[in-house]
């Protein structure tokens, strides 16, 4: 079961989207597996996609979409990544869009297809025609819980938040679903993330904003550049608010919408680790004093992929041996093994690169037994901290990866 | 069980090497965990060292005599890697160094200690002190195959190889021993090998060889750089065959050295793997046409890697887009995604980038049923092949894993 993950608050509608949903039979699971998302014509929209270079065929339709129009409708479907399926996958992807566009009378190019499953097998585009309809029919404002249901693979529970909040005068909504399994190595499994908001938006500074949050959270759960063929995460602005539109960074209430999606996107990246497949654990890698950024971030995430360390964590065993192995390993520039410090949940294991004179092993034991766990690991080098999310390795784990086909 | 791996071959002394083990109470297993090679005077050594940066006590240690002398003896523990445990680890390690020179009479600084266990707790010095002069009364040419046993720490069987060959007029031996344990991620396992032959060579040329070897062989089943806080390979020339040295990389006789050095290291190699923990496959991982080794490398050690490629071997599951997503990710220079081509055991999957018009689901399901498999990745872009060996991801590994210590 998910790590602390309490159960999906209500969601609030936002005005000027609409979510429904259907059962394509495109995954085993007797459960929803499509979802349309439709919004107001006022939308204007961002996305970050993968950066993998043998990206998906949805990714490369929505992408090219994104760019010629702003968005009206967004099509997810889980059980089948239309990954690695060439170009009669991107044909695919484009014919559902069309499908979609004709259904709900838009412009082909105003909809972004989303698919997360299975890689390597052709989208059954039959199952997602029949499907359509209802899916048009169940267009609700209320529809997001369902949505958060229906985009599903392995994860264990719908992920989503909401957040209301004033901008200037005006108070406006913030909400948003996210899937994502595998977080154990999260590069390569697929992360969808829809959030929407009422609040009016320059384009411009909507792409700061996404960018800005995707960094300081999704990007945490994820190696740079390491992701897998289908990530998506999208932030819709639908402008159905009543307030003058937001245009500039130094407009005071920019920092307040800031502060919520960076929170909104934090609270469902962790979502997603906590959910992680086979987790047990949901640890925090913080590195801190590193030199700069690029070698906090390499040394948190090789501890945070070290499947010593993720199976020592499994075991609730204080084996922080291992935690050292990977920091003398990693590719860092500025390692003074003289001055590096380790510590679990506060107790403090490693002390200026010997063994903590204080540590106990019943310390150390404790400490491991907990459910939430930070490993902080201080370098002595410079001011740079930086923290990444992930969880442990379990025999679950390895069960879920090895049957997920079969 | 291991895969593919026959039974130990007699192997044949080596002329001035004894070897001798005693069962320290170092390891939980009822079996010998303390070796003594002991060399004739004439030897020469030469050795590579992990390039971790928290190497262990006995790394330092044995380095630094290294530097200083000639080696004489070999002390080597399974059961605690006398690594993380700072200064009084070293002191500990030299320690162990003076009980064998007093011994056997030698100069402390002609003795090489190495350990491999449990990271992070003190070497109990008094046992090995205590068990040593039985060592020492075991000494025997005959001792390889008890030396194997003695150094296994989660290995499953003793592994060892032995080549006779003519150097010239000259018949010459060469015998090695290597432990390995968690070459699903060899990066932080330990790995020992122990070489010898009684050949005459110059130390520049012994240094050459042994590099040479270790590059091609147990390089390919560790990341460079990305080593254990222990590993260390010492290759031993005793010089007690009748012979003229060999001095020059010229002298032909070299050639026919070398080439029995590198088969011998490769077998070790692929050994190690094939009794990796909880291993059920031996995979090759081959990367072609790389536009350079730095980009073929990278990759191949990115698929290596992958758990979700490595739990798809476990299940015997073709499911080649985790390989494509690999691929994709993998931090390399070059990739021109129209020119990708990846077979799985000679089945070709993937065919200029998009899946293989050939391709069943059946040729593939027969491919990864064998418990060797081959994935070759032709990338188009250069003239650089580069290979690398590991195993699958299973139940077994977590579980040995996250008992370790328990």
């Amino acid at each position: 079961m998910p790590i602390g993950l309490p159960e999906v608050p209500a969601l609030t509608p936002v005005r000027g989207v609409q979510l429904g949903t259907a059962d394509a039979g495109l995954s085993k699971a007797a459960k929803d597996d499509l979802a349309l998302i439709k919004c107001a014509a006022s939308t204007i929209g961002s996305a970050a996609f993968t950066r993998n270079r043998f990206c998906a065929a949805p990714v490369l339709v929505a992408r090219q979409h994104l760019e010629w129009n702003m968005p009206r409708a967004l099509i997810i479907n889980s059980g089948n990544a239309n990954a690695g399926t060439g170009f009669k996958g991107r044909q695919d992807a484009a014919r559902v869009c069309r499908m979609v566009a004709d259904g709900l009378d838009l412009e082909e190019e105003s909809v972004l297809p989303f698919s997360t499953g299975v890689i390597g097998a052709r989208l059954p585009v039959g199952n997602i025609e029949r499907a359509l309809p209802e899916c048009i029919a169940a267009l609700s404002e209320n529809g997001w819980l369902g949505a958060a249901r229906a985009i599903m693979t392995t994860d264990v529970v719908p992920k989503g938040s909401s957040r209301r909040f004033d901008l200037g005068d005006t108070a406006v909504t913030l909400t948003g679903i996210a899937k994502g399994s595998g977080m154990i190595h999260p590069n390569m499994a697929t992360m969808l993330a829809f959030i929407a908001t009422d609040a009016v938006v320059s384009k411009p500074l909507l792409d700061d904003l996404l960018q800005r949050a995707v960094r300081r959270s999704f990007n945490r759960i994820t190696v740079d550049g390491d992701t897998s063929t289908n990530d998506a995460c999208v932030l819709l602005a639908t402008g159905c608010a009543d307030m003058a539109p937001i245009e500039q960074d130094s407009d005071p209430r920019c920092a307040e919408l800031k502060d919520n999606l960076d929170r909104l996107c934090l609270e469902l990246a962790q979502a997603l680790v906590r959910d992680g497949e086979g987790a047990t654990k949901f640890v925090t890698i913080q590195v801190t004093r590193a030199a700069n950024e690029s070698d906090a971030r390499e040394l948190a995430f090789a501890v945070a992929h070290s499947p010593l360390v993720k199976t020592a964590l499994f075991a609730s065993d204080p084996n922080w041996g291992r935690i050292l192995a990977v920091v003398g390993r990693a590719r860092i520039d500025q390692l003074d093994i003289d001055k590096v410090n380790i510590s679990i949940n506060d107790v403090l294991v490693v002390e200026n690169g010997e063994p903590a004179a204080v540590y106990t092993e019943d310390a150390g034991q404790t400490a491991m037994a907990a459910e939430d766990i930070v490993i902080q690991i201080g370098l002595g080098a410079g001011e740079t901290d930086y923290s990444v999310w992930t969880s442990d390795l379990s025999y679950d784990y390895v069960k879920i990866n090895a049957e997920y086909r079969s």
